[in-house]
């Protein structure tokens, strides 16, 4: 691509506002912004909006990943101000107020930095090769088809010192994330793995790992829930580790800081994520967790035009001195705010209005009717079944879509029914013959670390 | 893998028939065969069975893979006499009576060799680099992606001409596979298109070409069902090029034997089958079509033990000279026919019968309310809305498990009232980080030809 091409966008009166970034704060801000008076892109490396939330179901076979993800261009179909590329900031010239593509250079009025978070693997090069992220759907659908893959494998593999590498899921990361998935693996085990694999000493031979740096699971829940999530993951047979952490993994053995080992060649890492801010922004725009520190109107430090949002943006609150915790609701919460001072923009004498977290509480399910709500006003401390029961409303009533709705709640309430996903599916992406170059392949692998 | 590792299967009393290939056949021989008393093994290079007559709505992205695939493990959960083994047979060795696999060798008493067929391209190896096969979900797929990747693609590339080759779509082969993908995505291009990609003029620029080599599409329908479909297909607006051949493609440029071409990127191919059989078997057993010989017990000509059924399978019978049409229908009637002679052959005094097809129809999907159904007894040629409810019903019972009948039930409908499905989702595979050895990404290449 020659570096002078300019990606082709029509040319408009309007100011153009460029979303990088199409999670929740940067969805939630180009449908405030649809129909305003702005030419709005959005970029994003996927053609679909991702719901995070569900990565794990999707992990254990209980989702298809089209049932969590949407795509752009349907939810942008009557918006005529809205204009969708799918593609990746390689760079920023912020003295030229310019972005370069690989579809071409864009030039941009105001920029708008929602990239996201990414995996933190602290700078273990062994961890980062052999551990298994869960940060995308295509990620989790990964895992899924990892762990089914090997316990294929591991009926045919004599000897129960082997088959344990291939059998068991060390899951390093106490968070919603690791619960989550920890608690649902757990319940595979119980309820689907004995009956698929008859051949199998499931009950014996099967265990999940869950490994903790800290002394609680669930870190930033209340106390009450944290004690509440690890009962119930212990409940459930899932081993926790507190106070553990992992030093090494080389794929087949997960090594442990006070220096014991778990055989296992599946690893998931859900133990820390970083800032993923696009390359070409001053130094000293990159704060605490590689994230972009912003004023209170969202205006990365030592910029002009630029905006950071949702989990890359680093903000200090009064209530929250440390920044905001990297979860879906601050970043949908921070696109409506600079939405709205957008908008209020085009109206003459309008300040702009600083913004102010609402925190409306954290969930997380562990099982079928396990789950754990905090709700801080008025302050609430949910479990059991109707902390699970509110989780599936509210995970139903923000998935995007009505027909992804209606699939979810289907397979939501047939997976409860009969405790038996029928997803168990390796579907395998089909690869182009041999010696040749494929852009679909090609795009697939660039996209890769 | 050492060569005289043995695959681990429980050892039995009882006699033991091997299955290779879940398909239409090879997963009806298991399903009547459960509970009886053999051991079966059924070895697939899937853990899944493929519904195949769906597959063109998984590349035009109107069903998810999921909704039109089945776990095997699901489906004989209960049945303690069925072992399944994901993974391929990589040699024969019949005196012995023992298959080669990369888990192990596997000894057998009776084998069913239900291997299907794969895509002919006629040896032209430059159609083969560069043409779409639609033999699995995966491929299917892999359409679907590198579709919307194109139109992605279009967008930002100037120019009428270099835009043809990504938007134009062509399909070579006038049977029920390529009519029914053509028609969708015509449909597709008329209903979808406009609103996804309002900055393409999709009526100018996006063509859909059918190439067929005779003078019908639907070749071994009645005349009235072909010349219908023929006319269904036009009033679509696909460009049917009939007594027409592709002679060479570049991935750029469709060449016909009159010397004119057709710039387009994507080709797809459902011009031929072949049959697939095991390496290993005596060269007088395979016949036309790379098929092999039975005998009307579905022996395979100068082995013993050793027998085919569905379309690897060649048998000539009275109405049926030059062997039955490579459909579901002769497969699942096949795998009936032969487990009863295996459970006859359980009885005393019982003597094997004869295969004999009875011929149910045909039915082939254009559109909405457009489609061909082909009753032969009594004759009945319908078309129309009629024709296409028709379809649909067969095709609803047909789907195996009721959760995968209500997704598609679904999907249908939302699709029928919206003209808009939500699957418009490029999800690429996860692959894993540079320079790493991943066995899944290993097993995923070897796969392919």
């Amino acid at each position: 691509m020659d570096p002078t091409t300019k990606i082709n966008i029509p040319e408009s009166h309007r100011e153009r506002i460029v979303i990088i970034g199409g999670g929740f704060g940067g969805l939630q801000m180009a449908r405030k912004l649809s129909r305003q008076d702005y030419q709005v892109v959005l970029i994003d490396k996927n053609n679909y909006h991702q719901f995070q939330p569900l990565f794990y179901q999707v992990a254990m076979a209980g989702l298809e990943p089209s049932s969590i993800v949407f795509p752009f261009r349907k939810l942008f179909q009557r918006q005529k101000n809205i204009f969708i590329r799918v593609t990746e900031v390689t760079s920023l010239d912020a003295e030229k107020k310019m972005l370069q593509t690989p579809l071409g250079h864009c030039n941009y009025d105001h920029l708008i930095i929602a990239t996201g978070a990414d995996t933190n693997f602290f700078g273990n090069e062994n961890i980062r090769r052999h551990a298994i992220p869960m940060k995308s759907v295509s990620e989790a659908l990964y895992i899924r088809n990892h762990i089914l893959d090997d316990y294929e494998d591991a009926l045919t593999t004599p000897g129960y010192d082997l088959r344990q590498e291939l059998v068991d899921i060390v899951i390093v990361g106490g968070g919603p994330t690791g619960v989550e998935l920890a608690g649902s693996l757990a319940e595979m085990k119980t309820h689907v793995l004995p009956k698929d694999y008859p051949e199998l000493d499931v009950e014996a031979e099967v265990d999940i790992y869950l490994i903790q740096s800290g002394d609680v699971v669930l870190k930033g829940f209340s106390d009450e829930s944290s004690a509440r999530a690890l009962k119930n993951l212990r409940d459930l047979g899932v081993k926790v580790l507190l106070n553990s952490r992992v030093t090494d993994f080389d794929g087949k053995l997960v090594h442990l800081k006070d220096g014991s080992t778990i055989p296992a060649q599946k690893m998931i890492w859900a133990a820390g994520i970083k800032g993923n801010p696009i390359p070409g922004l001053p130094e000293g725009a990159v704060t605490y967790g590689n994230r972009l520190a912003v004023d209170r109107f969202h205006r990365v430090q030592g910029t002009e035009d630029i905006y950071a949002i949702g989990d890359v943006a680093y903000m200090e609150e009064e209530d929250f001195p440390k920044g905001h915790p990297q979860v879906a609701q601050v970043a949908i919460q921070m696109g409506t705010n600079l939405a709205k001072n957008f908008k209020l923009r085009l109206r003459e004498g309008k300040e702009p209005q600083p913004f102010s977290y609402n925190d409306k509480g954290s969930m997380a399910t562990i099982g079928r009717a396990k789950a754990v709500v905090d709700i801080p006003k008025p302050e609430l401390h949910l479990g059991g079944f109707v902390a699970w029961f509110l989780w599936l409303v509210v995970h139903l009533f923000a998935i995007l879509g009505t027909r992804n709705k209606v699939f979810v709640f289907l397979n939501w309430v047939t997976n409860y029914i009969n405790y038996n996903q029928s997803l168990r599916l390796i579907i395998k992406p089909h690869l182009p013959p041999k010696g040749e170059d494929n852009k679909i392949f090609a795009k697939t692998t660039q996209g890769q670390a």
